[in-house]
């Protein structure tokens, strides 16, 4: 409390992000704010949370004043909230940190109820600091970034539709499928596990595209270096209107163009994790898989 | 070929049905009506297919007309067209007979380039006769039937949908995917095999669900008896309107109602096949299996 | 506690077998036995059983006697222990009853800290029934049981092995794989789940074939009537040495014949379940799925 | 024929090397060595192959003798017997040119009727060089090289073996399965595949594990990077000589030591390929994807 105190030099202003939809988190928002502003860092808290977080003192700030002005985003939600902060700070090279409230996330990794002593170990130095990577889409022409997952589905319609993929510009196939899932590592423990996809290390280098539903069984996922430029071409008898492109599965984006092109995306995402963090530690947590036998 | 030739007693008027799309067989439906005539049995052309068969001189019929009418119900085209077909004339207890265009089907499986010597080995009494049962689904206070599979299914939303199931009124369990595939035995082969289904024998008394990239990985195919009734509830935080019902691949049903029921319908579908029919053979052609070593 | 005890009239003289290996469940066989005897019923602990629990005053019995003689079996262990009283007491007609020993199993679904309270619920004719079938293997002119499945699989080889299989004397195709799971619906919660198979209803008349690791991708698990015949033959280049049978997992079968048949076993298993036993319950325990959304 | 011919430089002296079991291909081998030697090529046959090919004149070497010896290895057979060359000259630097039989392999790319105008393209330099990696396993304190996978398996017992995994260091799980395949991308279209394994990019830079039939139905193939080192401890109630490691298939090794390391190889496996190769087109064949739509 007095001039004994160090300062945190690394993360002096910290953004604060909150969950979008549900209820909003308040006793953790105000608790955090409270240790935050305890420790003589500034907090910019992210404008729509502050919206919702009715009777505050924090002061408000977009997510693009969050990536200019901030030295650590704090996401206060699940991986969802997670998704969509790291889509919006990727171009400012602002570190994240994930808090979940009461269910493990496989990004937001650090339970609300024990988050203090955690961020004290962080600010402290104690952390490890994760480079992930997104995929950008350029759909009709326009851009947009996704960190799990771009998805061409078929839209409004019973029957699966027809896409040509090429990798680097090699045709690789004509598939016919209810769509087609291009997932980053990230992504692998999302829809892409769900739709039949391998696991990928979380700093991995790779793209994997799984077809969902093929008609042609022996379709099977496959592992493309991450550097890949891979190209969606709708095809045959599928009309455009009957195909759509979701990004991370929160924003459906209807198709004007039949070509997609998905490639890695410029910047990076910085992900901060506690010292000792373990990938697999939250994989048997989140798939059940054994631990050591006892 | 004259008057010593003997008309098949048991097929004396004959139902003629053609694809619905794409390019009219011409060629063979004409093959087929003079064929027939020359047998001297009496042919009713599917008032579709004969709309669409210009400058030809068969009667035209109704698919009610043709399951009140006639012995045998001839259907010329693809799996779909014989799909359609049974299950309009599933009420009749008229057989069906089908002739692919070319490619192999399921069901359709006489080639049309040698139909004639196999109609006449069918004429003369040499054929296989398969029941098969179709599904009824009651949706929004109404009954479909479907001879491959209802599913219920996301429409119009990036999301997964949940659905609660019940067996026979007994709660099976909650869960979130792209959907659910019921499907007879005869539909295990469509859709239910690239969801990853099993492969059920087609006379066999059983009833297949199917997840659509559920989100929990151990929720796996359950195979059911027949006479089950299955019983869906669009679940959870999942809107109306973000699910629909699809019959056969062919015919989308927006929801009105949270429950759908599924259970056997009371007609079978009566399939003649040639003699020496085989499905295993068909499996493999249609899966790539390997025959016997050489 | 006095002269107006009721005995249980259906249930008078019960047959107790232990599991076969580990730690002897001693508190719980000996309250077990402390509580029939306490009804007043006859208890005939199974002679493997007997050995192993050394101090008691229990009368022994061969498997074979206890059919013979008891109105019940208690199986105390989990389901490999079940696995193997059910195949020992199948043509005796006796039914089984499950006691688990901490961890739910399919079968022994009774846990035994609750056992005398449901124990008491039975003997007072609050129970369900359930018919589940064996299937029988001939191989090498011996007959086998089996209550799981039996698995034709490599022996002594890195290889894969060719197996030719027939259904009701049908080719159905030539394989090369790790090897074939005949498994009944009891089975196909264990070894076939692991390989892909499907989730059969309990009581389902059904059979099903499951390729391990096969080299055709479309090669699917494939569900019979369960009055199938199924006949395999090690084939092409496997020698037969390198092929084996197993049976639930618990007898490896060397062959010195070439042809296996399987089929479905004479005799059934009868199962007594507590009152109100659901199947699916189990089956969301044991499979983590999800219940009732709260 | 004359003078004016001009030997190709990079490659002039060539082993060649047949398949080491079944029909030698005599007419294959005899028109590929007039043909280098027409060339003015020097020719040295591996020793074995040599044995099986009476009655002919070209000088006999050892694996050894061809690795330190030529500029190109070619291999006429299949894939196998390119497994086998691949491992044994991986130490020399010598590429390697695959000659198949008549069955397109995915490494052995060429057909043999085609041979000669492929060669000659090659030798003009007109030709694709591609580098894969192999897997170097410590088993029992010996090092041993796989270039599609290193297989650790149960092995003389029916049941699942207990393994525990570790990545780097790092605990992963504890699994129960029949076993556990480690494969290079080379080969994830080989047992990984059938094991329900991905297709990764041949030169991608990481090793697939696939679990084979695992207990825990969420255990999924995991991709690492290419430099990770895997650990596997044969663990549990597991016995030693109930487990074995298998490397491509070809050789099964006993294990003595509980501990397993599998990690890459310090030398490449160097694939000559006809100009315009195309890994895409090889999947499309062997797995029967569909082309571009006519």
């Amino acid at each position: 409390m007095t001039g004994d105190k160090t300062m945190p030099l690394q993360f002096q202003t910290i953004g604060v992000i909150g969950k979008q939809s549900g209820a909003v988190p308040r006793d953790t928002l105000l608790q955090l704010a409270e240790f935050l502003e305890g420790n003589g860092q500034r907090v910019l808290l992210e404008e729509a949370t502050s919206k919702r977080l009715w009777n505050h003192h924090m002061e408000a700030a977009s997510l693009a004043q969050i990536g200019q002005s901030c030295d650590l985003a704090i996401v206060v939600g699940g991986d969802g909230t997670l998704l969509h902060s790291a889509r919006g700070l990727a171009d400012y090279g602002v570190p994240l940190l994930g808090i979940n409230l009461g269910r493990l996330g496989f990004l937001a990794d650090i339970p609300s109820d024990g988050m203090l002593t955690i961020l004290n170990q962080v600010f402290s130095g104690h952390y490890q600091e994760e480079q992930r990577f997104l995929l950008q889409a350029e759909i009709n022409g326009q851009t947009f970034t996704a960190f799990n997952d771009v998805v061409i589905h078929k839209w409004n319609i019973a029957r699966m539709i027809e896409l040509e993929t090429y990798i680097d510009g090699v045709f690789v196939e004509s598939q016919r499928s209810d769509g087609l899932i291009i997932a980053t590592p990230t992504g692998s423990t999302a829809y892409a596990l769900s739709g039949g996809g391998p696991l990928l290390q979380p700093t991995l280098n790779a793209i994997v595209m799984v077809p969902i539903c093929p008609h042609t069984l022996s379709n099977r996922p496959i592992v493309l270096g991450g550097d890949s430029k891979v190209e969606l071409l709708i095809g045959g008898r599928t009309e455009i209107g009957h195909a759509r492109a979701t990004c991370d599965g929160q924003s459906s984006i209807p198709l004007r163009s039949k070509r997609v092109t998905i490639a890695k995306y410029e910047s990076m995402v910085r992900l901060i994790h506690p010292h000792g963090h373990n990938h697999f530690h939250i994989l048997r947590a989140k798939l059940g898989w054994s631990g050591h036998p006892v």
